[in-house]
């Protein structure tokens, strides 16, 4: 690293919060996909003029500047790919202020996702949106990529309720979008363009969240189907039961299958499972709300339905699924985990396609997935050190995505763009679509320092 | 009207459907504000291609574009204020599909609300924004504007259920925004953005939106306070009891006493009255929530509350806050209906100096509004033929502004900037925001011919 840059960044943030240590580098170099490129080097900033500072100088000297959070994310978005500065947000980490009664928390990038929750617990709220790496990955994380989890098809996801923000843009400059109020029509919604911007258009340093408070009571129940086609119809036919349940969760036979294989959960092996939940205030609401659900199972021949009868009953029920990820991540030596989404009358297709998918190119592809909002997670499993394998993988991903967008479905639902599906943007998206991102980019970025070479925006 | 534009725009939509006459020139001048200006003319196109060839034309010859549905804007949204052609998209008013099952309804602009609201009545399911107007009001509108109504606190503003869009580009170019999936983070968020933009980015021609199941249970009741301070803690500790009411609303004094005065309801006429409506799926949910709720209001020194023990009776306890608006429309020769917006913490605090300013300037304000999300409307009765009151309207309305500022609110809860607003958008907004702003339009609409006058963007 330039000792002359190296300086100008100590000047800013202080000796002990830079780094170009190897260590470090590598370090940064990859986040939770299997993308990676070391940066040049990394910087803690503590607060937000720092931040501001450090972009300034950067954007005077034409550096790239990486944001950076827990690094859970899975389309290499935070992978510093053209080298450059890391802007490590941890350190921020300050949750403001909780204000019950104005229904906000105010929060530093750098909170995790969990310390709020605990920090919520006491009066009983919670920021709904609960993201699989919820005990590790950071708020201005969940906001860079819009983070979504379970509970989306009832609840939404990240950007639903952010409500404000304080942006770091790139030339240095200090602006803030939004409201600390529940409703605000007052100029563009430049909030929430922010959210799901990658890290690309401005450096998020305080976010006003909306929370909720917390469901007291719901119910719990499992249903196993021999056959595909029957889970979907199910799932179709609870919307138009007229009940949205709060988790409505879908395995298919490989991931039930490798779930055994690894556990001693002993999961009946059939086509389908589903898992679904339904909250409220009280246990007849819920129950009411089950009820409906159970009587759409049924009418679908499921081979066993299994309602829980208590809250460790329920944590029973809950275990396979959460197991899911986890347990395949193990069986080989590399995989990808894809969340392509769909109309929920499409579930059964792509999940079908998904199965011809495994036949043609040979591959493990076991799919677990939030039915309830059409997104589905594909992980597909293969051996990283065997070239045919990669190739083959490649090639059955490219026809996901294609599959996925004939059945009128996005290319992610809650994983981003990044670099892993940078290349399969014009399926989902029309050149003046595409432009229109491109001019976006070029008025909060005009000289392409933050976070450059990320969603296809640099090819013309 | 120059007759080669004329020309032009019959050969692009045909004879039937381009004016330049003057009543409908005079129509066209004014929306639901005290703002007008006459177009040029104005044109109904009945398809995306025909107002992708009006923009082509008229950004090639400089003209200015304002997409207008209902004109039911409280803000001069849609007044054409530097003339030009008034693109009217009450034509293009079908209901493409509906399907529950993806829990989509997918539609052009020209849709009334309340047509969408009985075509999606008998699956049961709605679209949650429910704005005042919405007898009248288009889709297309309420997108634009991002629509609020009494259920903002809990069910959210039109933004939150727009999943994907059709925008017709300043230039002609036809662009598709999101996905008609329930989640989808590919790409910036065009979508969002797009959503009250108020006609100054582009023409929306295609809606996807989100329904919602209707709830099917609900508790009313109604809380008289002798004292604001009481009823502003009462709405304070609703939020801390963990219930989010369907429905919170607040009179004041004088909004009851000029409903009194104009019906035979009879209110009791006290300091404040609250409105409040939980809703669920069963009875049992709906009522334990409004047990909550009434303990609350009884620990803050309530004149009476009032369950309503069925329909009819929730009903009559509506008729007051329904008639609110029109009654109070009709007392003086003008008006003003504001909608600044607090954290609902500071409403007490809004609707007080709120009655300091009508002391101070001499004038009657009622304020009636959304408690439950912060939401108040301050409407102004004032003479419109005396220059004096007028004068002092405009200096309360001034005020009123920088108070709602000073207590961390926002201008525009879900009335929009427009004309009415323009002048204030400094004191909410710090220069690197309006900057970026102006950058996005600039981006979008780089010879400013769509609803140009608008949002205070053209001052640098």
């Amino acid at each position: 690293m330039d000792s002359a840059l190296k300086n100008a960044l100590i000047e800013i943030v202080g000796e002990d919060n830079v780094t170009d240590q190897l260590i470090d580098m590598v370090s940064y170099s990859y986040d939770s996909s299997e993308h990676s490129h070391r940066p040049d080097c990394a910087v803690w900033p503590q607060n937000t003029q720092q931040v501001s500072q450090v972009l300034k100088f950067a954007n005077e000297n034409n550096l790239s500047v990486i944001p950076r959070g827990a690094g859970t994310g899975l389309s290499g978005m935070c992978v510093p790919i053209k080298g450059g500065i890391v802007l490590d947000l941890n350190r921020m980490n300050q949750i403001i202020s909780i204000s019950i009664e104005d229904r906000i928390a105010i929060v530093q990038p750098g909170v995790v996702y969990a310390d709020l929750e605990k920090a919520l617990a006491p009066y009983g709220f919670l920021f709904p949106p609960d993201p699989g790496s919820g005990s590790v990955c950071t708020l201005g994380g969940n906001v860079a990529t819009n983070a979504g989890g379970v509970k989306g098809a009832k609840y939404g996801t990240t950007r639903d309720y952010v409500l404000g923000l304080e942006v770091v843009l790139a030339d240095g400059g200090i602006m803030r979008t939004g409201a600390r109020t529940m409703k605000c029509v007052s100029g563009f919604d430049l909030t929430k363009l922010m959210v799901g911007s990658e890290g690309m258009l401005g450096v998020v340093t305080e976010i006003t969240l909306k929370i909720n408070p917390k469901p007291t009571a719901r119910s719990t129940t499992v249903a196993s189907f021999p056959d595909l086609e029957n889970a979907g119809r199910a799932v179709t036919q609870i919307m138009y039961s007229g009940i949205i349940p709060s988790v409505l969760e879908i395995m298919d036979r490989y991931t039930i299958h490798c779930i055994n294989q690894n556990t001693d959960l002993n999961l009946p092996e059939v086509d389908a499972m589903l898992l679904i939940e339904t909250d409220g205030y009280t246990k007849e609401e819920t129950d009411y709300q089950m009820a409906k659900v159970i009587e759409v199972l049924k009418a679908n021949n499921p081979d066993q339905i299994k309602q829980a009868a208590d809250d460790a009953e329920a944590a029973s029920l809950w275990k396979g699924r959460k197991s899911a990820y986890a347990v395949l991540a193990r069986i080989k030596t590399h995989f990808v985990l894809e969340d392509v989404t769909v109309p929920m009358g499409n579930i059964a297709a792509l999940l079908k396609g998904i199965g011809r998918l495994a036949e043609k190119y040979d591959l493990q592809i076991a799919t677990f997935g939030h039915a309830g909002d059409g997104n589905l997670h594909p992980q597909i499993l293969y051996d990283g050190y065997n070239p045919d394998e990669v190739h083959r993988t490649e090639k059955a991903v490219a026809e996901l995505f294609q599959l996925t967008i004939e059945l009128n479905g996005t290319l992610t639902g809650e994983h981003g763009i990044g670099l892993a599906k940078a290349p399969f943007m014009h399926l989902e998206h029309d050149q003046n679509a595409m432009a229109m991102m491109r001019a976006v980019k070029k008025a909060f970025d005009p000289k392409n320092i933050l976070n450059p070479g990320k969603m296809a925006l640099e090819v013309n």
